[in-house]
């Protein structure tokens, strides 16, 4: 690999923490790959979002919005459909956190343990793991993978939060609770996850948190 | 100082590099802000965007947004009415780039050296020379301050464009040009300006470009 970048897939989910992917999460996870020499490539499902939050008040709106369209600010426009993915194109996919991976990647935020994954994200995840390719989630990301790889016994992280790591537990996940900047790698599945916003976190332990991640996907690519 | 963290208020002009707060740039302060031990308040001014960019496409929509309503999705909802600012709440005042600086906070992108500034921005950078603080301004942000501080000849930059540099000096200002990271600090007029994504850049050199601006402003205050 010292040829030649580390290419990392990043899968966002919209653009903003209670409808989208969390900001901070997903600049500082493109930050994390510019600092280790990687190279970022943007995905985002061409869906439209569960819902649009204000994120000034907290209420829904009336508005609809797309997810790869609002996904495209925090990629400064360079962003690929999700459905386009193929596992050739990445050694590494990663999931930054946000309620959006909990709405528009998958619907945990809204069914828990009896959610269902967006199709183009189950292609990717399926893709990566037949090609033996390691695979990130942050925050709440982590429940994508334990619907998808719960009947492995994947082992995974979203903190502390007892209620939540119970549902992952519900799909099949193992969870192993976690504080700042602390990953999980499960070495069998390839899986490394973080638990980021899912505590009560600064833009720091963010920053930490998702560079850990990033070097441990490094690791097992 | 030692005794209490350095207060900075980050001024948001949207979501999105192209109708927006430049998304990298504001993550990027926020993360250099609490990397130093300062405390970031976020502010946007209650206006409607200059318009709507579709990121993915580049093109102008129907739709209608808020400033400070989308500015929320980066400030993870702690947010402040620009026309609530008061100068005795912050230590530091800096504006992130993005074309939402040109846009909304000013509208320099439609006018060039005819624009006019926000009154909020212009009463919040006012009450932040009356009371000596220092004022940063990251990318196309320093064309506020040209503007608004070009009698005094205020020392910018903007990176390398001619057009641009031209467009500042002709409102007053005193140009010099930089590059990757460097940042021009006027000693006399308080002011720190970097020039991010002015030009073509990491996310690393943002990053870096943030973190000695507000190195600087640190140094000032």
């Amino acid at each position: 690999m010292a040829d030649k970048k580390l290419r990392f897939g990043v899968v966002l989910a919209g653009c903003g923490v209670f409808d989208g992917a969390e900001i901070h999460e997903a600049v500082c996870t493109l930050l994390a790959i510019d600092r280790i020499g990687g190279e970022a490539k943007c995905y985002a499902p061409d869906v439209d979002q569960a819902h649009v939050v204000n994120h000034l008040t907290g209420e829904v709106t009336a508005e609809r919005r797309n997810v790869l369209i609002e996904a495209a600010r925090i990629a400064r426009g360079k962003i690929t459909p999700l459905a386009a993915f193929n596992a050739e194109d990445v050694d590494v996919l990663i999931f930054p956190g946000g309620f959006g991976a909990a709405k528009n990647l998958c619907d945990f935020a809204f069914k828990g343990a009896d959610c269902a994954v967006n199709p183009d994200v189950e292609s990717a995840v399926r893709a990566m793991k037949a090609a033996g390719k390691p695979i990130g989630a942050l925050c709440i990301a982590p429940a994508i993978l334990a619907r998808l790889m719960g009947g492995e016994g994947v082992e995974l992280t979203i903190g502390s939060d007892a209620e939540t790591a119970a549902a992952l537990q519900a799909m099949g996940a193992r969870h192993t609770a976690t504080t700042h900047c602390e990953v999980v790698v499960d070495r069998a599945s390839k899986i490394v996850t973080a638990p980021c916003y899912m505590l009560d976190a600064s833009v720091s332990q963010i920053a930490d948190g998702a560079a850990n991640a990033v070097k441990a996907l490094a690791e097992l690519a």
